[in-house]
């Protein structure tokens, strides 16, 4: 296998879209995720991301990174004044709708409409969610970083509101994504869906890992 | 398709482990690769992420997240003190060792040694890599960014050396990961492969999306 090989000097000479592509597939398969959100004003947003992050469990913490560009502006201005937005796991039915929220609409256009995807309100939760998606979270704000080396600000809330198929959901509280047809992303543009090789064990030393058969 | 749903108070309820496996597989599909580091002794260690978070492609930054508990602490402490790391892609072949990376190694214990893989020192680099890993990232530490809300730690550095397969690397600067055979996992334990759906055209409001052929 010949590999090619770059280092500092050769990143920083690359033309700037090429950078992005290649930077952009480096860190692996991505979380990827529709974000809800309703303005004071009442106009609906969506908007994809690809980078869902967990930072915990106790509390149940999630969080996004947002560039200092659009088309996100509106999604952040909506979660900071109403403080709530709806993260919704993408199916292989609607990948190429929630791709398409990435096109920069303007801000009185609802993704939702634009995109053919339908907004869902319910549980009194203040955000919409996406009525095809198979996993919704509702999601409460709670933190705002600034990650000042690249101008970047990571949002972090927290899950408040969970909807998954009976069926995913493990005795161990593990839930089936790739059941729930949960797709992935790797750059800009690459969607993939999967097949499980495996559920480990927890590993000890000097103990061999073993298969879990996590759906009983 | 009957679903179950949990509000704020029905999370909170729930036994601590069965939440853990819940909120950590609620994120959707992950970013896992192999941090290897040196200590300031001479002592190597590697461990499993499945924090791996794209920051920004200029600077080219990646972030992972550190919680307050073992058995990272190595990797955070040859990080602070030698200021370099490297991130290896996860492929099938080697799940399994690097799953084992996480169980709780003394320090003075390398886990390259323990689970059988091999650690590679190439380009002048300070850190190892892995061998059987396909795609290599030298990454310098750059900043340190404390989440107070859960007093979580994000480690922000800058890839300044990558090694990929000559023949996954496009004409646009896009990787095809999928072909060298990088993994993704979901909760705290599930791997898996992938199958890609498509790459997609940048999207533009009115603008039909197309498929990308990638590899040229």
């Amino acid at each position: 296998m010949k590999k090619t090989f770059l280092d500092v000097s050769d990143i920083k000479l690359l033309e700037k879209q090429k950078r992005v592509h290649l930077i952009n597939s480096l860190g692996g398969f991505k979380s990827v995720a529709l974000v809800g959100t309703k303005s004071e004003s009442g106009h609906l947003n969506l908007a994809i991301f690809s980078s869902v992050l967990h930072i915990g469990a106790n509390p149940p913490l999630i969080a996004l990174i947002f560039r200092p560009s659009p088309p996100e502006r509106d999604t952040l201005r909506n979660i900071l004044n109403t403080g709530f937005y709806t993260l919704n796991h993408i199916n292989e039915t609607i990948y190429k709708s929630a791709h398409q929220t990435s096109a920069r609409y303007d801000s009185n256009v609802s993704e939702f409409e634009a995109v053919g995807l339908t907004p869902e309100f319910k549980n009194d939760f203040q955000a919409p969610f996406v009525k095809e998606s198979v996993i919704q979270l509702g999601i409460a704000f709670r933190e705002k970083v600034d990650i000042t080396i690249n101008n970047t600000i990571m949002v972090i809330g927290e899950i408040v509101q969970i909807s998954v198929p009976e069926d995913c959901l493990s005795q161990d509280g593990f839930i089936d994504i790739e059941k729930a047809n949960t797709i992935t992303c790797s750059g800009l543009d690459s969607y993939h869906k999967t097949i499980r090789l495996d559920r480990l064990s927890y590993a000890k030393p000097d103990k061999e890992i073993t298969s879990i058969f996590s759906i009983e």
